[in-house]
């Protein structure tokens, strides 16, 4: 099987002529008799235009095939040959890419792996991002995890604006945290996974994360867009980095958000990273705070699973969503939750509490209304946050 | 100083409010009194609103304020920071960045670099692009830049398609080339820079520069879009990779190219590179075959040469365009033509001819008009591709 990218172009574009534009402009070129020795070589790198397809919203949809040969069987180069230079010629945009199965990476936990780590084999696990995001020490993180980890929590991670600052160096957070992460075992025997954010230019940010890892760093945070895919591909290969990394959507907007330009969010947030080894990949809830569509949602979600990649559905999440999240998810899926755990009423640790407390609601074919609830983490939440419904 | 981003909106959003959940979302968030013995912390790490004003077309530009203690003296955290999860929020487009002036890196080489290690110290540099961009063999690299390197060219990069594939893996074909790059020199005392295609996951990528630089390469090409900022800094403070890095624009149109998402060129290609160790950058020229606007390419020019950066204005230049390229760049610019050489109907050494004939006129005051011209290597490239004429 070969590389098929699905181009979308707008009512005004000329798709056949850009379809063939992107199989040649976006491989071999055009030659001459110069090279007619090399004919046979040149021919094969050459793109095809599969077809092109007019749709109900007179959109065009092209489908152009590309060689596996031109490629390096990772996501960079993949990106330079599909949306390279082309990307800069008019109003067009990637909203599928079908790659080989065998293509690029897989994850090396995923799904399967982080639940074994965690132990925890079929409920959703629950997630929290340490809040405020810049300005605390590593002893406050390491007082704040204490809190939520003792209420149960299966994972938690940095913000993903806080690098290695001076006010708490990833290090430092690190080592505050981890002493808390061997408490919580010796004590309780649950396994809490801590994603830090890994940082730096390439050359740091490679060094880091194995130095971060032989400290004890149990789970690593990337920020792909910001850093790169190819970052995200050294981490996923590094056999001293055997830690399930979890990858954050910051500046996807830059490249998916505009209607007729970029990658689908299907394609950057789900295809991409499915090839390029992460294992978790969060990404916004289109019941959370920011606007996402319900369709990109449940593509993405599947696209991830397709590949055992653990689905992270975040931005405003908070227990009033986990019968939405559940019912759209199953089980299989994390649960991230930011303010909606930190700015509990009663406190972090509630904050967790209140999400056990939805899922055995939901389990249970229980509504999480608040008549219905007793007093308690859950009822405190859904009285600050509300429950989801559909409008 | 500190950092400061304009943030374009459309008219139908409330930018005040905008611009607020930046420099707040952004940066700490919110808290609350469990977190007062921080406040001092957690208030230094906050954005402000600086203005926000209505433009003629009923766009307003909103400009936050970020605190430096907030990032890492990169690219990659300030992307995350400045354009991160918000990139997901909605129509909104980063329109200028302004950094302290120390902040970040410089080139390495840079304009006065290049001209030195080329001992080039006044005229536009010329710049070729093997052609076609996949297929040809390492054997093939060889005799292409033989021929335009006893022409006189000055600089030869690789397609940026072509990465280290089977059919010529990127260290034989350095290998091959570094052969002529050495005759040329014997015999005519020349300097010719080649940028070589510098691909694989980070790691590998890092090592390959390292690997050519020690086999002989004399310049890098990275596409920055593709392999991350995070790559092109650890390539500029790498201590062995000692020579210049062109840096390609391959994917920034998924980034730039939407009217009101992104990243302005002016921002993708022009601030970031400057601060991320580039010392050529590549980008669209105007009148090239690009959709590109006049005072994009204008303000890209001003930005890199703000702090000693190459511009590479390129994509469809050819012998009739230098006439343009020398009213609207001076000297320091290098023509960077593909086809526009390769493809010059007396082979690619006249192509290179072509370009030294056109700065000839150009510097005389003369025309490239067909009629005025004698026969040889620029009146036949102008027969083939025609003059640059404001239409």
């Amino acid at each position: 099987m070969a590389i098929e990218v699905d181009y979308r172009f707008p009512p005004d574009v000329n798709a056949e002529k850009q379809a063939k534009v992107i199989a040649i402009g976006q491989t071999v070129g055009t030659w001459d008799a110069r090279f007619a020795h090399r004919e046979a070589s040149l021919t094969s790198h050459l793109g095809e235009v599969v077809s092109v397809v007019k749709q109900p919203d007179n959109y065009s949809i092209a489908t152009v095939r590309f060689p596996l040969s031109n490629v390096e069987n990772d996501v960079s180069s993949l990106l330079t040959m599909i949306f390279g230079k082309y990307s800069m010629a008019g109003a067009a945009k990637v909203v599928a890419l079908r790659l080989p199965e065998n293509y690029g990476l897989r994850p090396k936990y995923g799904i399967s792996g982080i639940r074994e780590l965690l132990n925890v084999r079929t409920r959703p696990l629950i997630m929290a991002i340490f809040k405020p995001a810049l300005g605390l020490s590593a002893a406050d993180h390491a007082a704040i995890l204490k809190e939520v980890a003792f209420a149960g929590l299966d994972i938690i991670k940095d913000d993903e604006i806080l690098g290695n600052l001076a006010s708490a160096p990833t290090l430092e957070r690190l080592k505050a945290c981890r002493k808390v992460l061997d408490i919580v075992k010796q004590q309780t025997g649950n396994t809490v996974l801590y994603a830090v954010n890994v940082t730096g230019n390439a050359a740091q940010l490679l060094q880091r994360a194995r130095d971060l890892v032989s400290n004890g760093a149990n789970a690593l945070l990337l920020n792909v867009f910001s850093y790169g895919f190819s970052v995200l591909e050294a981490l996923a290969v590094d056999p001293e980095v055997n830690v399930p990394i979890f990858t954050h959507p910051a500046g996807a907007g830059a490249l998916s958000a505009a209607p007729d330009y970029g990658f689908d969010y299907s394609v950057s947030l789900g295809t991409l990273m499915t090839y390029a080894g992460a294992d978790a990949v969060l990404y916004p809830a289109h019941y959370g705070n920011l606007p996402f569509d319900a369709n990109t949602e449940a593509q993405i979600r599947d696209i991830l699973r397709a590949r055992n990649v653990m689905p992270v559905p975040s931005a405003g999440i908070h227990p009033g969503v986990v019968s939405k999240a559940v019912s759209d998810y199953g089980q299989d899926v994390v649960l991230n939750a930011g303010t909606g755990i930190m700015d509990h009423p009663d406190g972090a640790g509630s904050g967790v509490k209140a999400f056990f407390e939805a899922l055995e609601c939901v389990n249970k074919g229980e509504s999480l209304n608040l008549d219905s609830l007793p007093d308690g983490a859950l009822k405190s939440a859904i009285q600050k946050w509300g429950v989801w419904s559909h409008k």
